[in-house]
């Protein structure tokens, strides 16, 4: 089952999307928003998938889906964890530095608290009010649980995904060293992310397994591809031991978003991997992208984002049509 | 006017609350929520002022008002940042632990990403699952806001504070270093927080001035006064700078949680300041109290909280009547 929410009021309007993400019906009937339903998904799960079925049937009123009328499809939630699986994106970017990487890192999921007060939409700009900030994407896989009791399993926190997206996490970088010798986290380094137009349930999606999302994030910048790392593969931590994690020392109200931090994958040497452009799977940020450039050339060479550059991050299945449609931003001067 | 949220559903049920808190009144023909209310303050805000002034006429049927029935007033929200405005605390923790603070601490305001899913409520005890984990209360003031737009001046964020409450920042200490040395800043180490029955406009507060809410803030410990440090005192950031730190790189949407940190006045010689008993204003958290222990005594002799403990905290007028209801939370071990 395929959902998303198309822009209207602070919650957006909750609409059934077909599997091939050319149709929609409004489910307002069932519940107005994604997180009414998510709030009773007991009950309205059942009719959720009803509609859907119908709605693939051609037996309902449809509509055309834009991708570009849809929010995120939790215009703004209750809690946005991101974790930061895939160990190797933090392991490159220290070496990068000369900075040591505890042996902790490999074990011990490492996570911060975001904003969750609102997000960007799939076709939104991403406002920039300083260049000088070093403004980056970071593209990721993300799920939305339903209720986590405190202390939660690993097996039980899985169970609670309800919904699959992809991300956009909007990174500051030049503000993050600032703040984390601030010793308090991420705050004014982490601005609005974006989240893909739709959100699908686990079960129809091919390539999710034992956790995790598995396929190529293609992630474009400017029209070129610049990442198409596996997301099922290098990630140390899969969604339910993030998601456990998160729920260790509190419960986790239905609605809450984990993401797993920037996709990243080794290269077949175990370095840092190479562009796409020379045979490598790429990078999903620009700063995975610096790094390579350091370790391999002595500095960065790629600037990060400016005004007018435009972000595209997408998945899609083996007949490549997309899974949760794209999600394209264009960076705008404030 | 005062507004507070019963029992009920995820969000609570609004109710509007008499000056002296005996009484209320159900305030669903308005908005349903406090975070309804928030969504679209332009227009409730004039209909619950309305209500409001007939009940404390009695003009309107009412209830008794009993704290014990109230959830936080929003039960769970969408942001929840909260600073470290009191720099003596910040400057004492350090002190204790032979760390330095850097200058910079007194001009660029500390804050937290904090997890805003769901709050105790303010008579709910603290489940605790682990006594290692060193489980602290932090008394704060904290306000919610209105949607501020992004790159708001201190005038225009302060413009924007709805209502003010007090909280109870529930800490894991002993889970902070290791946290903290991740470089991700606070998540396991900051279970669910919890705000006073009631919250309350700025105009009905006498001791709210430049931003900031002047009075003794009373903190209890089993049923002994531990502090008594006036939040007006000592606030190096006052509410518009916090707010306006939050909104440097993103807008906040309406219903936004912003805390003080805990409330912490210097000691008559720029130290540590003294107990109660001894004269002092006390302390608003057991980390400080340790930390003045440590100063004095070399180490230090107060425990963290434990299961059966109950913590109060209140702020009273100049007539001891209490403004925002008292927090009252035991410890219960889970």
């Amino acid at each position: 089952m395929k959902l998303a929410s198309l822009k209207g009021g602070r919650d957006g309007r909750l609409v059934v999307v077909s599997n091939d993400l050319a149709w929609c019906t409004p489910a307002d009937l069932i519940a107005p928003t994604l997180q009414a339903a998510l709030d009773d998904w007991e009950h309205c799960e059942p009719d959720l998938r009803a509609l859907a079925e119908s709605l693939e049937l051609g037996a309902v009123p449809r509509e055309r889906f834009h991708e570009h009328e849809a929010a995120s499809p939790l215009p703004r939630a209750y809690q946005w964890a991101d974790g930061s699986a895939y160990v190797n994106h933090v392991a490159l970017v220290r070496q990068a530095r000369g900075a040591e990487m505890p042996e902790s890192f490999w074990t011990d999921p490492l996570m911060y608290q975001g904003g969750s007060d609102g997000f960007l939409g799939p076709r939104e700009a991403i406002p920039l009010a300083d260049e000088s900030w070093g403004l980056d994407l970071e593209g990721e896989v993300a799920v939305i649980t339903g209720d986590v009791p405190q202390g939660a399993s690993r097996d039980e926190a899985l169970a609670a995904v309800r919904l699959v997206m992809l991300c956009n996490d909007v990174s500051l970088r030049n503000l993050i060293p600032g703040e984390l010798a601030k010793g308090f986290g991420f705050f004014q380094a982490k601005p609005a992310s974006a989240f893909s137009p739709v959100a699908v349930t686990p079960d129809a999606l091919e390539g999710w397994r034992d956790g995790k999302l598995h396929g190529a994030l293609e992630v474009e910048l400017n029209g070129k591809p610049l990442g198409e790392a596996d997301a099922g593969v290098d990630m140390t931590f899969d969604f339910g031991t993030l998601i456990a994690h998160a729920a260790k020392t509190r419960s986790l109200t239905a609605g809450s978003i984990v993401g797993s931090g920037t996709v990243s994958n080794r290269g077949s040497d175990g370095g840092p991997g190479k562009p796409i452009a020379d045979g490598g799977v790429g990078y999903s940020c620009l700063a995975e992208v610096r790094t390579a450039e350091t370790l391999v050339e002595g500095r960065p060479r790629t600037p990060f984002l400016k005004a007018g550059d435009v972000v595209r991050i997408e998945m899609r299945d083996a007949r490549r049509h997309s899974l949760f449609g794209a999600i394209e931003q264009a960076v705008a001067a404030e």
